[in-house]
């Protein structure tokens, strides 16, 4: 028995843009047609989607290209939540609450949904970034380019899946959690703070930030995994183990693990108090910071779940 | 026994371009590098790589971004030829004389090495154009979209699996040809065009000269699978019949095939004459209508076999 996710609110904007901007239309066939519905109209708690939208709009986007560029971040951390599922890759069973896209419309039918979201996403910042001068384009481009390719998520992915055929060493596990989800936090963060021409010292920040905040997310998560139950995450839980697949909590034990958090939470902290003395506009990275991480961070101190949102 | 194609020249500048841009690197995961590798070094006649480099040179293209845009267009088709033989979908077991990919290397790494092509030609399609002027980028970012995504390349093979559980009507088998083989030809025909700014009248002609030459090209492509020797194509003869994959042999029968093919290749003549009257810039489009579409119509009129440049 699964507990899906309750219905998204359609008032949200974001939650509204990811199905309006959604590569679909009466000619789509429609087992793919399907599978990117399923995929759009479930979102998680948008996390990234929210950062780019914040730190578009603060960086003064234009706010139909602020909410582009937003899904357009969400709709390629969909796209690798399609194929990390798949029998080859992880071989999921459900994916927030719901039965995984590629058991209910078949495999061919997910991997079709997760290009044409990943073409749209491209599409989508095409437009939003057509007006800016071309050093932020031709950096984003790169962010891209490191991101989501060999050095990023798709790189991560094959270090992860080889990490399941190999052994199960700390340096390891946090080498392959820097490469995927620091990634996501680069396409989250470093990306859409582009805009606002950070200067050399405030690139630098912000790269380790991302880093920072990558693997602090991996430790959450991979907490998530040992702790949460299936009910709470939406995913089957302890899968790491069964999968012998990279976990820090399995790597350092839980006491190492919990240290290892509250490191990078507070790593994380000074980087970002002083990427706020620079310039007031990265405020909103502050607030994120506490409410999310020094958040979570506390919770686990008090032994409470954590909230992990995927 | 398969016979491999032979090597590529490396000093052929495409040839050479096509493994210096691929997304490669020492940290890369074994098996993701040893798929990419496989996938770069083993081109084929790279028919719409050529036609994208010869468009950009006459276009005034800097001539290592004609390069970059070339390679990128080649990257998107050596990613649907990775994914379409995937066993969820063809479940093919030779591509270009050589065992494909996802048999050697694994289904993941395949998937993978995909991704990463398709990020890698983003990119390089983001750095070639930084410097053109926005309303060439925003055409360009439309093409890239009706060309890949669920109007063309991804909606087109998600129709092609669809067909083999359906009936195999010929007006299907045309629609279905437009959408997957049209699309390559809009990214390797219609996109770099866009860099010569074409007026409404061109731009139609364009689109039209499209839709023929891909049509005649799959109906080339459907002959070489009905008749051409596995050692001739590097493929797996008479593949569509056993998969119950549209086909115009099989819709049409010979005699109706043939003439089917002549009327496409003269439709496409005609497009590409009044495109030459417009503007002497389109010659080269002439010439590869000649070269390819008219000597191999030809060939099949005297019944000799065709060469097919998938």
């Amino acid at each position: 028995m699964v507990a899906p996710h309750l219905p998204a609110d359609a008032r949200d904007p974001l939650t509204a843009a990811l199905r309006e901007f959604a590569p679909t239309g009466p000619l789509v066939e429609a087992r793919l047609a399907a599978a990117i519905d399923q995929a759009v109209a479930h979102p998680g708690k948008l996390v990234r989607a929210r950062l780019v939208h914040a730190a578009a709009c603060v960086h003064g986007a234009d706010p139909d290209h602020a909410l582009q560029l937003a899904v357009a971040i969400e709709y390629f951390h969909i796209a690798s939540l399609l194929l990390d599922d798949l029998p080859c890759m992880d071989d999921a069973q459900t994916r927030r609450g719901l039965v995984c896209a590629h058991r209910v419309h078949g495999e061919a039918p997910a991997i079709l949904a997760a290009l044409a979201l990943i073409n749209r996403a491209y599409a989508l910042i095409g437009f939003a970034m057509a007006g800016e001068p071309v050093p932020v384009r031709l950096a984003a481009m790169g962010c891209l380019d490191a991101a989501l390719g060999v050095a990023g998520l798709v790189g991560g992915q094959a270090h992860d899946l080889a990490f399941a055929r190999g052994e199960g060493r700390p340096r390891e596990v946090g080498r392959i959690a820097a490469a995927k989800t620091g990634a996501l936090f680069w396409l989250a963060v470093y990306f859409p703070a582009l805009l606002a021409q950070p200067t050399g010292v405030e690139g630098r920040r912000l790269k380790a930030l991302c880093t920072y905040w990558g693997l602090a997310f991996q430790a959450l998560d991979d907490w998530g995994d040992v702790i949460a139950s299936r009910l709470e995450t939406g995913k089957a839980g302890g899968r790491d183990a069964a999968l012998r697949r990279p976990n820090l909590v399995h790597a350092l034990g839980r006491a190492g693990a919990r240290r290892r958090l509250a490191r990078l939470v507070d790593q994380a902290g000074r980087m970002v108090a002083a990427l706020e003395a620079e310039r007031p506009a990265w405020s909103y990275l502050g607030q994120f910071h506490r409410e999310f991480f020094v958040a979570n961070a506390d919770r686990l101190a008090r032994n409470a779940e954590v909230l992990v949102a995927a």
